[in-house]
């Protein structure tokens, strides 16, 4: 390798090390000469339609990649795209957010240029993006943007949040030293220290083996912070009674004997909570004790002898040690001796009632034909495939799969806190990228309602152009049936235009029939979704396949209502 | 009237108070019950399918009606918003934001909400949306919020800039004191010191008197501060040779014998390039020097004698003094003695040559059949009607119209400053439900380009959803053109998938045929698109009429070739 390279060489080779093959995001005119240096640097560019859009696709794919990255233009383009972004802050993952800015010259002599507020100040969007990033450059300076750039890309992957990354135009071409490409980056985490990492074990596992009824939890932060083969492989070797959150879905196998299901307070079945909530111990990793994922707050873990692991600290009852999550968990797997823990009395067992839902407004009925989602989402159990990807927008869609079972490996994608409506639908883009660069075995399966699926509807068209393999139910209700929920069951506001989401995929550039990349089908009763999901050429998903599902405007899933009707109490207190 | 209503009533009596009549937005679980308010204050909502759409409707629908309104959810829904209230703080739009928050007791608790960084800050976004609006309200006090409420939106109106305004959702039905409804909000712009008005006001007369060659130049800021009516008076008044600028467009009635043609520096045509610059006094009202507008900093107007007005200051050969537009315009009226004027020596013809233009490629050659930009935009002076109301994407539609020109009292709507693709499509959403509610006579008419129209698509679907009436040009030049021009004229990331646009009405739900409301063509040659001109059905304009304008990949408007080549020497210097 040459001495030196250019700046956009040097950067955008870091971001392949990194796992990245593909960056997302939308040409502009302080952008447009970086995107030459992508190809040369083994990148390839997913043009999406808007920025929010590739914001979320970037997002959706940093999930499968372990980081992703996305490229806007100055002002206009990155203020789109920060909703997206604000959404990987929240929910931990690591999208690398590049600003194509104007030169280096023109913010300096603070000139009235487009994109700009008229104001002179080059300053006010990288300011604003400090509340929704980890760390920020903005590389003016050859000196120093090599090891600029190395900083905030090592902190995106340790603390597993994005990071803004300002490139003015006339820096992209700038040579900066090439020398310290020849080591990929260091993103290793920090050790702990040893003896402090071996007393905190052997308090914890002392705890595993002397209670009588210890459980395991383990929450969505586990899979966010790049740690689910360590939790994997501890939860592997205690079999002890393991539950997941709504967000910790996907990072265990659900299949495991020793799954006990789905915790979420009184949105767990009834049998869960019994066994959560009486437990001597509960070991909890990653907990994010969110509203939807706690269904409004309404955990009752045992105080003593809770132990929860976050990434970089712990409590024991209540008391906080810092420590990192990574070398603890390795520590617990290697010093744990399972002949001294407990073994299970009882067979964990789904039971699929919850008392604490005895207050809603009793269900309708409905033919037995029609697909509810009392049917579609525990159906859905049968039909998933080991290491499927499935991705659900939050609503009826996410809160719908509490319900089901998953297989071994299966990857499982939406927002729980964030909770941004449309986020799953060009997250899912990112997603089937990732997949088919990574090699992937399963199906990417996405369950996108109506309403959401109006706010990016224009990510159709990009998974089109990809050539994507992905199956996309989408789920038409009339409506925005989340929201009837939490206020105006039948009010005009809550009402969507009646798109025929059928010809999305011709509209947006779809090939169809025989050789084509698209097929489109509508599903209106269980007896066609079935006979759907037992097609073998449905299953084997070349391209997209569009399945409109038909389900009536005022069914929801149970936690689903659970929540909404509590958050319509809540907001007007 | 009832001593006290709901803060929530308070608010949108208000809003309706102030002329709209209409609010754009996104339900969100934090705002829902706030929408039930608004029919019983006299507003319609719009739901728009995302709140990026709906900030954009929301700026065009204040330039038709002198101020809109935009409803998001907290969070997500005004993050994805921000660009669009970005943008009207740039080009001086009055947009009031409410955001729907969650209740002050979680706020005050710093609970774990959705829609939050999970932090328990729930002041972040707030505080984002200080740096894009002039001023902010948070009601979260029954005492003082109506008093705050008549703050904000007289600011809004007085700074003609855009005002966040947050409602925690338990605050929707507090009681707050009604009386003050009784008066409409004081909006009146504030007086001058008189003494000072009339001073400024001969100095500047006298200027004028004793000029050989006095021009007037009318850009932007008139009509964004809504002085259209007392500059109007004024330019009337003087009879003497008027010229506008890009961003002034609609301001001045181009049919006028008097009206000069359009000043953008190189970007003139050489003759009102050589009568402005060789004017030996220049009156320039409410100019925005921002680099499209003046074709990259090309003016060379003289310095001797010049005379600016903007909104609160006006500036006499660089010296400024504090003084408003409004009563200066009146009273350089009323003291205007045309007697002293002298009277223009030559007639002004237009002359489409531009000698700054030699620099270029040559222009490819294309059939004389075929729709390139050196014939449309001059061949739509002639279709153009009085009081059509166009609307023009940044882009080749925008730099395009520089060579149109207007009939009388044409509304023309882009985005000069902020040029943020993708916003007049959703604008004239706005706009065609402003002209619509305002009984407003002439054709709502929308130049957009493909790669502009995939951003916001969406909004095609809201405008069926209102029945509005409008004819679309969709411009299907393949991809990003302005891109194009300004780097990588070849490169794949100025493609855009192959959409088939004229499926988009149906699609979005549009009723085709007898009695529908679209209607789809498509155009490929000049005699197609001149005869859909002369089809009286095509001019009357029920519903929407969706034109597909096939156009050369590279051809592009002689100004927006001689920007993006100046911008990509810029970027890279």
């Amino acid at each position: 390798m040459s001495s030196t390279v250019t700046l956009a060489h040097y950067l955008f080779t870091r971001l392949r090390q990194l796992g990245i093959e593909s960056v997302h995001g939308v040409p502009g005119d302080y952008n447009l000469v970086s995107l030459d240096h992508l190809k040369p640097a083994g990148l390839n560019w997913v043009g999406d339609a808007n920025e929010l859009n590739a914001g979320y696709a970037a997002d959706g794919y940093a999930q499968m990649k372990g980081i992703g990255a996305l490229m806007t233009t100055f002002g206009v383009g990155e203020l789109s795209a920060l909703n997206a972004i604000a959404g990987s802050y929240a929910e931990y993952v690591p999208v690398v957010h590049i600003v194509g800015s104007p030169s280096t010259t023109a913010q300096h002599e603070r000139m009235l240029l487009h994109h700009t507020l008229g104001d002179g100040d080059y300053k006010v969007f990288a300011n604003i993006y400090k509340q929704v990033t980890v760390a920020q450059a903005n590389l003016h300076n050859t000196e120093t943007a090599t090891s600029e750039i190395d900083r905030v890309l090592r902190t995106a992957w340790l603390k597993s949040r994005p990071v803004y990354i300002e490139l003015p135009s006339d820096m992209v071409t700038k040579e900066v030293p090439a020398e310290s490409l020849n080591q990929p980056l260091d993103i290793t985490f920090p050790e702990n220290n040893q003896a402090v990492e071996i007393a905190v074990a052997e308090n914890i596992l002392s705890r595993l083996y002397s209670a009588k009824r210890p459980v395991l939890l383990v929450d969505g932060c586990v899979i966010r912070h790049h740690l689910k083969a360590e939790a994997t492989e501890f939860v592997l070797k205690t079999s002890l009674p393991i539950f997941t959150t709504p967000m910790g879905k996907g990072t265990i196998d659900e299949c495991l004997p020793n799954f006990g299901g789905l915790y979420a307070g009184s949105g767990s079945y009834d049998n869960v909570r019994e066994l959560v909530e009486s437990s001597d111990m509960v070991l909890s990793l990653g907990l994010m004790k969110s509203d939807i994922n706690t269904m409004r707050f309404s955990y009752n873990l045992p105080a003593h002898n809770a132990v929860d692991l976050s990434m970089e600290f712990l409590t024991i009852e209540g008391q906080r040690c810092d420590i990192h999550m990574y070398g603890l968990l390795k520590r617990l797997t290697n010093l744990l001796d399972t002949s001294k823990l407990v073994r299970p009395a009882q067979e964990l067992v789904y039971d699929v009632h919850r008392t604490a839902s005895a207050n809603l407004p009793p269900a309708a009925s409905y033919p037995d034909t029609t697909i509810t989602h009392a049917y579609l989402w525990q159906q859905l159990s049968k039909w998933l495939q080991p290491n499927d990807m499935l991705c659900t927008e939050i609503g009826s869609s996410y809160l719908g799969v509490w319900d089901t079972q998953f297989p071994a490996n299966v990857f499982a994608i939406s927002q729980t806190l964030w909770g941004s409506i449309g986020y799953t639908l060009p997250a899912a883009q990112g997603v089937a990228l990732a997949a088919r660069e990574l090699g992937r075995p399963g199906r990417v399966i996405l369950f996108e309602g109506d309403g959401s699926l109006q706010l990016t509807a224009q990510a159709i068209g990009t998974m089109l152009k990809l050539n994507l393999d992905i199956i996309i139910f989408l789920v038409n209700n009339d409506g925005y049936t989340v929201e009837r929920w939490v206020h105006g069951m039948e009010e005009s506001y809550n009402d969507i235009p009646a798109w025929r989401y059928s010809l999305l995929p011709e509209t947006m550039g779809a090939r169809l029939g025989k050789g084509g990349n698209a097929r489109t089908m509508q599903v209106r009763t269980r007896g066609e979704i079935e006979a759907l999901w037992t097609t073998e050429e449905f299953n084997k998903v070349k391209g997209m396949q569009f399945v409109e599902v038909f389900m009536p405007k005022l069914d929801a899933p149970v936690p689903l209502k659970m929540f909404c009707t509590s958050a319509e109490k809540n907001n007007a207190e």
